[in-house]
């Protein structure tokens, strides 16, 4: 088949705790223009797919909280390609509504999900993997694209090969390993693991197979939202059976227990790839130096930042405010509308904490 | 004499820039509420010098950038005895425009100054410790108050007497030692100095016949001045003669070089003295614990703060965004409407520095 005939679908949800307080769960990142361009993470990664296929075949799914911002920026998407969730149920919800809207429109369809969020910035060799693993996905594998580690991460999943990675290959998926302690990302690293970047590709029926044997619980409702998607009674029948809908990773649900089984592959991938998931790959990424520290330009204003005798100072300004720090070294200092962070580089993994409590302490309207 | 007849007089300039963002040459620390109450620094200060005198003695000197200010906060003064500077031309220039204007009303009377901003604990000690000095006043002595100290401090100028200090008793001040090393200022407590805190007694025949003598490049414009203060010529005289008063502290005009000449006396007091120069003496006063931080609420909000695994952390909220530290230690935080400050907490005597910085790259709005 030729790619040109791939559904590329875009789960847009998550809130990017990591990033607060510039991440919101009111305001995500992949609203952000975190590119280093004026297009936000949705809109690269939407200009980075539309060359995989056409915007007839491109879908995002999102909620309802996000749905007017992602339908302002994706202003080229078809409307009955704007899938919007009542309420977030997990990914397993997100991506299998898609499948089956898919398997509605175009029966055994190969379709291919990436993330609203991510950066890459080698796009010619991300798509020479992804056309590479469509090819296993038309042959009837789950696919995804385990991304070749860089260094002992302890922020992803990674995924155990048959076999040496050989980039450019579809090979077996033995087992999805779920986030790491450091000791044991090390030796994921030195055994030649992947990480796990959430890419799937499969078609459509394959896929609804899989989830109907082992999630009838999701499966079974989600069929009948779908068949009721491009319809009339699309509102009432999402009202009915949406809530019944568990909430759980498409990962837990169909990946791990099919990959003991032999059904999942993996084009292993080297493009550049970053989530962008924590204030020190921000600062690594996007940051620009100025004195002690590296200064992320999110607004165009570019609002002053003074860092007196500092050294490694991540400084996010968001505001016309004024950052001025003082003899201060390794901290991140976050200024937005509503909330202030200060926190010490190595503890950037946290910050998702630092939200959980704010929530039970009253100030959700902050997070 | 009665200390009922005693004038007041309050000079209410400068900025505070040691405590930037809080305090601000627009808004200094003088107007704020850092006092435990509802009161603001000038507020408290005559609400302690109110029972030394009468309404119709005490005076307030300010700059017109601060007027309106003051104004609004001291309604019980008569407006005759608010001296509004046309702009600052520093301390000696202000006492000795103030000791002018009481000369033409009250030829020979006694004069008490007290900086704005000074917070004291202990108001009958205070007291009583002035009307001693009132004594010393009307004898024709030049009369400062020196503060026992209590640390080392390297932030404030120093008195040496003659003798053994003697809480309560007129003692000759043989010399005005300014701003030690921490080395030296180890020695100076421990040979007895006291802290010159700037109140001064005097009867104003004997300070402006020494101003005259020693700087009547001060003494005559300022003379010239009050004589027109209460007429039709005011503003007219001071256009003229303000402008060529050279910007001069009074201890360098007036008071070192008549204490070496035996004409300086103190009453060495202990009243919980403290000029709120700094935010680890703000934090240390006024600050409640929360968690690894002292908070300081300078508004009735009290604005969240959440310290997550720090300590020492001194946190001044004053609008409704949230401070939130994580894994930090040994910082100041201080967050306002157009400026946030992150400072290592032994650096906080060089926020002034940073403030001058500011200005030099153009951000003099938000100094």
């Amino acid at each position: 088949m030729s790619s040109t005939d791939l559904h590329v679908v875009v789960p847009a949800g998550g809130s990017g705790t990591r990033l607060w307080p510039l991440s919101r769960a009111a305001n995500p990142k992949f609203l952000h223009a975190l590119t280093g361009t004026d297009r936000s993470l949705l809109q690269a990664t939407f200009d980075r797919l539309a060359p995989l296929s056409t915007a007839e075949r491109l879908l995002v799914v999102t909620g309802t909280a996000h749905a007017t911002s992602v339908i302002r920026q994706l202003p080229e998407l078809p409307e009955r390609n704007i899938l919007v969730e009542p309420f977030a149920r997990d990914s397993c919800a997100a991506i299998a509504l898609a499948a089956a809207v898919i398997e509605q429109r175009s029966p055994g369809a190969v379709m291919a999900s990436f993330a609203a969020d991510h950066l890459i910035t080698n796009t010619p060799a991300f798509t020479q993997t992804v056309r590479q693993a469509v090819e296993g996905a038309a042959a009837g594998r789950l696919m995804t694209i385990g991304i070749t580690p860089t260094r002992p991460e302890t922020g992803y999943g990674y995924l155990r090969l048959g076999e040496p990675a050989q980039p450019g290959t579809v090979q077996n998926v033995l087992e999805f390993k779920e986030k790491p302690t450091a000791e044991v990302a090390e030796e994921y690293v030195a055994a030649g693991y992947l990480w796990n970047a959430s890419m799937f590709l499969w078609r459509t029926d394959v896929f609804l197979a899989e989830l109907a044997a082992r999630r009838p619980d999701v499966h079974d409702p989600i069929r009948t939202i779908a068949r009721a998607w491009d319809g009339d009674d699309q509102e009432s029948v999402l009202a009915e059976a949406w809530p019944t809908i568990p909430k759980v990773a498409v990962e837990y649900a169909v990946m791990e227990p099919a990959a003991t089984e032999g059904k999942v592959a993996t084009v292993p991938g080297d493009f550049g790839w970053n989530d962008i998931g924590d204030f020190e790959t921000l600062g690594e990424l996007l940051g620009r130096d100025v004195e002690g520290a590296r200064v992320v330009d999110v607004t165009p204003e570019s609002p002053p930042v003074l860092v007196v005798d500092g050294d490694g100072v991540i400084a996010v300004p968001t505001s016309s405010r004024v950052i001025a720090t003082l003899g201060v070294t390794d901290l991140i200092v976050v200024d937005t509308a509503d909330a202030v962070l200060v926190c010490r580089r190595d503890r950037a993994q946290d910050i998702k904490k630092l939200t959980e409590l704010l929530r039970e302490r009253g100030h959700a309207a902050h997070v």
